[in-house]
């Protein structure tokens, strides 16, 4: 079979292509600068890579995995197996040449130039890092007719915008496997982010595997944890695709776990009757915790007075530091309320001894007690934004997550900048909300509407996706992850001008589904949760009500954060459902189009919607006989349902619909109640009913 | 809407449950003993586990998987948590004794009684290991009606057929990751399988990291290889779910990986030219070998003379045996044709010397070798069946896997038993030939038409899949070991007299979509690779081609073992399809009915498929405008539209069909030089042509 495609492909490399136009280009990021002119390179059998200069080792994984991915997509059966050292193909096609070996740090030359000619394909770049990025954009331009594949000859030269192109995953509350961080790590390289930020503990777990401090996973891991010898390879692994690593200990709120093991440590003051005598008095105070299973803020938190604190925090620095090649690291430092520090009087004593006049100031002295903890491994104290009282050291990256109006108004990142610090924005960027691709897409690292000096500016790193893990689990998390992140890498990359939504969306649908050969599991998760939920019938119309309900978004879903326990099932509804609903966007385009112009053709695609629902409760209602999972979905199919068919009678103009009946259909489609998902054709159909 | 779920289903626990009858479970491997009786155990969020006895603490790990599993399945969001201990909820409904600890090893007890009341559910069993074959049942046993999940009180008491019911994943030829390693572990426990073969070397790679001898990796491994840690991990993971691991490491033959690092020990003469004088004599005779890419068989082979070659294999002996738990060690031995030993001098010396008349003999003299260098790990050997030379070892394990007619009509096994070896079953388990499984069903270990005794018989330790990965990748292997491999777990467990293929198939259909919700991708994968091929369009038509068509059978895929390389595309149709292809086992049915009684209703069905292809292949070509993946594929859908069409004529009578044009046209759909794949309607087609 194969020789045929090639001979195939060669009679067919003397057909003509058409012209590609930038507009048909699936590039993300958009790349800073590109150049189309006429002609292709035409992808054969006999395509091959040939590496020169002087790179890091790197750029042999990459253009290995690069080949592979171009032969999965194709079809081709090249030649070229496994590529491993320098010039082993002089004359090969692709030619990439790297002068020096790229740093796994920020501000290393991350640029490429790219050229495309009808008979040659040239990479240059300072480091193998940059290359990698001109593999990935060179994968993103493929293009095909009928026959075969081909790159546009084209030229573009390329360099990122922020140095800071982060993707944050909670690691702790739910347990997130090798293979899963791994493939993510694959999908941040593909859009070109550069550094993964691993937040290994938290409340409800200790990732660790801690050999000096073992009761830390025999005590709160619940036995999932990273092995140091898996972080160190996953750690490799992101420097082959030039990702920085920036682990994350959570301290000192956000203890629960970390005082499971160690309780001696910890802020709660308990009231023990110790008796009399001399025998009463050798009793210790007993204080308790236990690995949280519910979502929220909880009390327990280090004991910043106990000097044995900084006796284990420092050996566990020692133990952790070394797994990690960057320079970074995070201390978390965030949502500290200091009840524990309140109600202990011995804490209350050490505030005044030592001149701190609020919890703050407790917590920048606890925080400061790190710096050289961290500095002794070279590396630099990251925490959110919490840390950034007067005191802190100007050396800490802060890191900014809280929306404005919760700071009464302030702008943490314009603060902190101003006040002399580099900082990270992740605020906006908090993906595990659910929130559409819209929302993140408009945020920008660079404040407006607030004037900063150049020096000040340069201290914006960049941005950080967060996927926070109270309700993602190994199987459902690429999903809230990808692929809204590509969007975000887009805008930590690309030109701050490159806004144009409606391009953003005609690109991400590909870029989606490019990363799946990655082995993301964002588009295909969804098949298998619906099989189960339909109790293995086909479900076509399971399929279509999942394409216009959304799960409820921000802190919704989980009121109380005691609805979901971290092992509560996550194989419903809503983790079938993602935002940006496909057909809700679709029908959204229709009834715009429609309410602009009424013409028949605009009118007969808003139809087919309302009947495809009324079809689908019916489907829904006939498979729910045989399908518990799917009763509470019944009640939004109905209003769906309802509603359409008095769209359909009003569109009809065949008989006289009563608005108040309309409007009382229209507000059930608008609850929350059911399933934990929303409508997210509301607003459309609002539309409609006011049209 | 938790909350909301549970009042519903205590409402509804008041409702009546129809009366379940055997021919309604799908359970696999079918228990020894099953009685139904009215009622039925209604599940609550309330549920909950107890354990009591003396379990090994893997009972913990596999109850609280049972309840996350259970828990997925129904949304039930079970209050249990992590079960951690001995009596935790002496209240519960589910309670499971053992009376002592199971012990990984052949032989031990696995049987169990699951005993479902209407208000409680018992597993008693000697070990947890059977204790965890209860629970997988208790899973299969799951009902539902329109509200509510439910067991129908039952008593099943069960125990295995064979001690050995393995599954064998290459984890050389195409290296494997630990995910896949680790959920098809989970598909084996939950068809009650327990043992793990893990051929880890051959030709194509060397995948164990080897701390004395690093060679091993780095030069015959392309970086892909398991640690040792992670290896000791699988194991762990193993024995949690009750399977023993036997790892192989295969010579003397399928050597190319090993020599690769150390061609010292191989048995190819080189002729050099040593040139004159002391010079030229001191120079030695260079070998080299290199990693394999292709498949077949190979001629790198050991020098059995060589005294390195055993100092070389006791030290990895001595490195790798620590790591398994099992007391087998497979070395292969299959395959090797001896060229090389017979083109080498020394080697024919050798044999001379030490009175061995053939190539056979000598290698059982290398094989003897090795008995001590494993007899000192406490391991026994076993090896495929070429090691079973008339001075072998009893100890050794003889691996049957040739067909009959390749050792002239004699069966190995039988031989094997016989001749005092006990024995292990693969000749008709390679569901790498992605055969149908009907073909593994009927295969039974225990020969048929030979007479052997009660000894003998007991010598056969039962039977092992193997799947061989010259054409599976990470992404695809799955879909290639189950649903089928389900079906030999049943032959090895079950009653031999279990055999009827339409109940297998029934429940198979159930079992392989239950078996999605441990991670395998078996039914999931298809999809993605669908999508690549299709370009990212809606492809329909696509899929139902996948339907009718299965991937060539055997080793015709792979003609000479060169068309596919170890790092070529697997990612095209013949990936997507699998054996038994479900639109083609469908239409068979269909038409046998048509063929046994002309109604119309049976004709309908039989017109709807062929309508179906008819469309098929109009929205292929559509597709295929931008798809260039999908054109090899438009003659496999064009025969079977033409086909389809002169059949519609035929059995609308309307019209005089050339009976000669319709075999021609139904020939073009005999044909295998399309896409690797073969249409697997073609029997059926032929049935209607012939009708």
């Amino acid at each position: 079979m194969k020789q045929k495609i090639t001979v195939l492909l060669l009679l067919i490399s003397l057909t003509v292509f058409s012209q590609v136009k930038e507009e048909q280009l699936n590039l993300m990021p958009w790349p800073q600068n590109i150049e189309l002119s006429e002609g292709s390179f035409m992808l054969t059998k006999n395509f091959k890579v040939n590496i020169t200069g002087a790179p890091n080792a790197r750029i042999f994984v990459g253009a290995t995995n690069f080949l592979r991915r171009l032969d999965g997509r194709t079809g081709m059966f090249f030649d070229q197996g496994f590529i491993t050292g320098l010039n082993e193909v002089p004359e090969a096609q692709l030619q990439i040449n790297c002068v020096r070996s790229g740093k796994i740090e920020l501000y290393d030359d991350e640029s490429y130039l790219l050229d495309v000619t009808s008979n040659k394909i040239t990479i240059n770049a300072t480091t193998d890092i940059g290359a990698l990025h001109g593999l990935e954009t060179l994968l993103q331009l493929l293009q095909n007719n009928s026959n075969s594949f081909y790159f546009p000859v084209s030229k573009i030269s390329d360099f990122p915008r922020f140095t800071w192109r982060g993707l944050m995953i909670d690691g702790s509350r739910q347990f997130m496997p090798i293979d899963v961080i791994k493939r993510n790590l694959d999908g941040m390289a593909a859009v070109k982010m550069n550094v993964f930020h691993w937040h290994l503990v938290d409340d409800q777990g200790w990732r660790i595997e801690m050999k000096k401090h073992p009761k830390l996973i025999e005590l709160a891991s619940d036995g999932n944890y990273y092995t140091q010898e898996e972080i160190k390879n996953v750690v490799k692994y992101a420097a082959d695709r030039g990702i920085q690593i920036v682990p994350e200990i959570d301290v000192p709120g956000h203890a629960s776990a970390i005082l499971t093991a160690y309780p001696e440590i910890g802020s709660k003051a308990v009231n023990v009757n110790v008796g009399s005598g001399e025998k009463g008095q050798q009793l210790k105070q007993i204080q308790t915790y236990s690995v949280e299973r519910n979502a929220g803020i909880f009390t327990p938190t280090l004991d910043p007075s106990n000097p044995k604190t900084y006796e284990l925090l420092s050996s566990i620095f020692d133990e952790v530091c070394p797994l990690f090649l960057g320079k970074f690291f995070h201390i978390g430092g965030d949502e500290n309320e200091g009840k524990d520090w309140d109600s202990n009087p011995k804490i209350q004593e050490f505030k005044k001894k030592h001149n701190l006049a609020t919890n703050h100031e407790l917590q920048t002295y606890f925080t400061m007690q790190l710096v050289p903890m961290l500095k002794k491994h070279n590396k630099e104290l990251m925490g959110w934004e919490e840390i950034m009282t007067k005191n802190m050291t100007k050396d800490a990256v802060i890191h900014s997550w809280r929306p404005n109006e919760d700071i009464g108004g302030q702008n943490s990142l314009a603060n902190a900048v101003k006040g002399g610090y580099k900082t990270v924005l992740s605020n906006g960027y908090y993906i595990d909300l659910v929130y559409s691709v819209e929302n993140h897409y408009s945020v920008d690292p660079m404040p407006k509407g607030v004037v900063l000096s150049d020096k000040e500016k340069a201290r914006i790193l960049g941005g950080e996706a967060t996927m926070w893990t109270e309700l993602a689990s190994a199987k459902t998390i690429d999903s809230r992850i990808w692929p809204r992140t590509a969007a975000i890498a887009e805008r930590l990359w690309s030109n701050e001008n490159v806004t144009d939504i409606s391009s953003l969306r005609k690109r991400l649908k590909t870029v989606s589904f490019r990363l799946e050969e990655l082995g993301l599991t964002h588009l295909k998760s969804k098949e298998g949760l619906l099989r189960n939920i339909s109790n293995n019938q086909k479900s076509e119309a399971l399929l279509d009500l999942s394409n216009v309900c959304e799960p409820l978004k921000g802190y919704t879903r989980n009121k109380g954060g005691t609805e979901y326990k971290m092992y509560s099932p996550l194989t419903l509804f809503a983790d079938v459902c993602t935002p940006d609903a496909s057909d809700a966007i679709l029908f959204g385009e229709a009834v715009v189009n429609f309410s602009n112009n009424k013409t028949i053709e605009n009118q007969v695609i808003v139809v087919s919607y309302l009947n495809k629902w009324i079809k689908m409760d019916f489907d829904l209602n006939t498979l729910s006989d045989n399908a518990p999972l799917i009763q509470p979905l019944l009640p939004l199919s109905k209003s769906l349902k309802d509603i359409s068919e008095q769209l359909l009678l009003k569109i009809d103009k065949k008989q006289n619909i009563d608005i108040s009946v309309l409007n009382e259909l229209l507000e059930k489609c608008n609850s929350k109640e059911h399933a934990d998902v929303e409508l997210a054709v509301y607003n459309s159909l609002k539309k409609l009913v006011q049209g």
